[in-house]
């Protein structure tokens, strides 16, 4: 407490009195602070560089623990603590085989696949069959259990280039790979393809995770790049005959122990009063997991970084929560929100950061009217910064959980177009982020959360 | 005539009547067009991969005038034509050298530098001195003759991070290469090293044109790296004995025969009233000059194809140009304006697009107030492609010698995060642009002409 007083007395010795200057002045040093000054983008490159891949259950995702505690403890936050939560432990094995066969045109053809998340394996062995293509499953249904028996089940619907927002058009092809494989099961299937969900024609295929029903085969299945599955799709046309063989080695292990990571600014006015701002700390296996979601994490910290760096004394508790597992399984959001039910915590709003580190365009909140209405009157103040998207609807799969407590979710958006590039791949590496657009993004969630604890919301 | 009745025929049976459309649905159509079925992407390999590097007066420019007429023709434009320039010839020679020496902490040191485009080389024995840091010309002035004859200057003023708009920061910095070297030879220096004009720290130099004074002796320059100018100048605060040495063989050669060129199609109605879209054709010798001007060639190019391809006929002659030499002498600019004045051609806008091939955000204009009003009247009809910024203040270095004779110039604004980090340096390749944010902004190019020509400006 001694500190604190001292702090304070420091602080408003040296620098200036928040109560007496405007949200422009002061979102305007928030955002100096971050690019002048940030600390953001050396965050990344530890967390990317320093700890790598992290799946949820690696020795990578313990480390991602750990450096996270460490650093958040480094910069003095008032509490930085570990919520403990069982994860899913999956791992993909050696590099999966995908190749085409009986080709006419080609003979057979090596082609780059990637087992999706929670996949089953084919063993050594692999998988070898004709394939059926489909575009949806209301194909798959059209054909029925004699057409797709014993076969290899090819979902080969691309993402819409037509629609601005790239994450409208994932939503419109992400069943294929989320229940693609268990649908084709259902008919007897014997493997997945399934094209990946990607903007862009490259060679780079796209994992994710696959979900299997219950009391349906758990048949293998993986991810094709955009160029082989139109590879694939063209050579089909004209040859019935034509074969796929894949090879994975992915398998489901016991459960692990792992963490949520938290990190606290206690609230000087309304302690009680919880503001969350956080990304996921796991990531796929392939990479680092620099957009998805590296940035979301270290731009969280960044948040509460560049409050204790300006002397700013928040009214209300702001935690920046470092989720796990939110990439196959959700364990770290639903094990928050139960906690916070379970300690009676009173949580006012929760923003996420989990679309990747690019440009920010805007920030979505689902809330009540009054909340979502409070939020979207903030717009003039961030448009000196380019950013004009307020609007109605948004979150995280991380934070959702918190919604059925009536709390107010607000999603960080910044520019989807080059994000579905590196989603789920191999490369989604520190090279792909850019430092100002990330510092950026910090300094815009820093102000909303900002004016979230200087007004409620 | 047969030709286009029949084309006008075709299309009125197979698509629709454009004159019964709506703005909203028309310019709908065209970003469906640039990102469905765009050609830029595909185009802009053919520049950057396939013909490279294209400094004013290298084969390179050669051939990419030859790819651009072709390509235009091949795309059936009304008109194809070359305009005549003579440009400067500069050449680098072998790859330069630069080193601390001398240095108490380090010994001697290589550091990243480039020549800057126009200066004359060192020769094989180099230039090696002491050095003076200076942050600006007052600076300069103030050290006078006695501490800088002899010595090396080298300038210091990095770009403002603060600044939003990075070309802000960019014009913040860029005298010390402009006129640096000349400013430092009226006080006698031998030699002048300049921090590269960049928004992030590493170890990548940028080059960019220096502009000797009349009656100054010229002195040879280079641009140094960001992270080698923090190094310089850290070494320098407790190392006053330390010396440069920099070894670089560029000098100007006679003027060359090169060409702008030009792509046309022809008004129905108001065949005299010229619309231009371009960007410049010449590029830095170090890359690919992907972003820097690749990108608005093939943006400028894939305008008038969109158009083409969706049957619309302009009442207005539309021409796409490729400017040659914007980099180190604006021949081509000038030469444009000059021949359009000669002929009496009535140009009723300029566009440029100049700042790289990133996520479009808006356009500047600058003309009367009336034509200003009209075009910032058009802005909510780029709203649902996140195109907020129409602001008066526009235009680009290539159509800058029209406004003499009133035409209206509109520069075309991408987002400019990441632009001065591949601006003029080796890394400025294909590889730096991401598809569909060329596309989106030939798409929001196109719709902008598409309005001009509908209504005039």
């Amino acid at each position: 407490m001694l500190k604190r007083l001292f702090t304070l007395f420091f602080l408003g010795a040296t620098t200036f009195s928040y109560a007496q200057t405007s949200d422009e002045q002061i979102i305007r040093r928030i955002f100096d602070e971050a690019l002048e000054k940030g600390h953001s983008y050396e965050m990344l490159r530890e967390l990317t560089k320093g700890v790598g891949a992290r799946l949820s259950g690696s020795p990578g995702a313990a480390a991602a623990v750990e450096w996270s505690r460490q650093k958040m403890s480094s910069y003095g936050f008032d509490r930085v603590f570990l919520q403990e939560v069982m994860v899913p432990h999956w791992v993909r094995g050696k590099k999966e085989i995908g190749r085409i066969v009986n080709s006419r045109k080609l003979g057979s053809q090596d082609v780059n696949v990637v087992a999706l998340g929670n996949s089953v394996g084919t063993g050594p062995g692999g998988t070898v069959a004709k394939v059926v293509k489909v575009n949806d499953f209301q194909e798959l249904t059209a054909l029925g259990r004699e057409k797709v028996e014993g076969k290899i089940v090819f979902f080969n619907r691309p993402m819409d280039p037509k629609l601005m927002d790239t994450f409208r058009a994932y939503s419109g092809a992400s069943n294929q790979r989320g229940t693609g494989p268990t649908e084709a099961a259902k008919y007897g299937a014997i493997g997945a393809v399934v094209r990946s969900l990607s903007s862009f024609k490259d060679d780079v295929p796209h994992t994710g995770s696959t979900r299997y029903g219950l009391n349906v085969p758990q048949i293998p299945a993986v991810a094709i790049s955009t160029n082989d599955a139109d590879l694939l799709s063209d050579l089909m046309d004209d040859d019935p005959e034509l074969e796929f063989y894949f090879e994975t080695h992915s398998r489901m292990l016991p459960d692990v122990l792992s963490y949520n990571v938290v990190g606290e600014l206690k609230g000087s006015e309304f302690p009680d009063e919880i503001i969350v701002v956080g990304g996921h700390l796991d990531s796929w296996d392939l990479a680092e997991g620099a957009h998805d979601d590296g940035t979301g994490c270290v731009q969280s910290i960044e948040v509460l970084r560049i409050m204790k760096a300006m002397g700013y004394q928040p009214k209300r508790t702001i935690r920046a929560v470092m989720f796990m597992n939110e990439e196959n399984g959700l364990r770290g959001g639903r094990k928050y929100a139960e906690l916070a039910e379970e300690n009676g915590e009173k949580h006012i709003a929760a923003m996420e950061s989990d679309r990747g580190g690019f440009l920010p365009i805007g920030f979505g909140i689902s809330g009540t009217d009054a909340q979502q209405n409070k939020l979207i009157g903030w717009k003039t103040l961030f448009e000196p910064y380019g950013i004009y998207q307020f609007k109605v609807g948004g979150g995280g799969a991380d934070i959702s959980p918190l919604r059925t407590q009536d709390v107010p979710l607000i999603g960080y958006i910044p520019d989807s177009q080059r994000y579905f590039k590196y989603h789920h791949t191999a490369i989604d590496n520190f090279e792909a982020v850019n430092q100002r657009e990330l510092e950026m993004g910090a300094a815009a969630m820093a102000s909303v959360i900002y004016l979230i604890d200087k007004y409620g919301l």
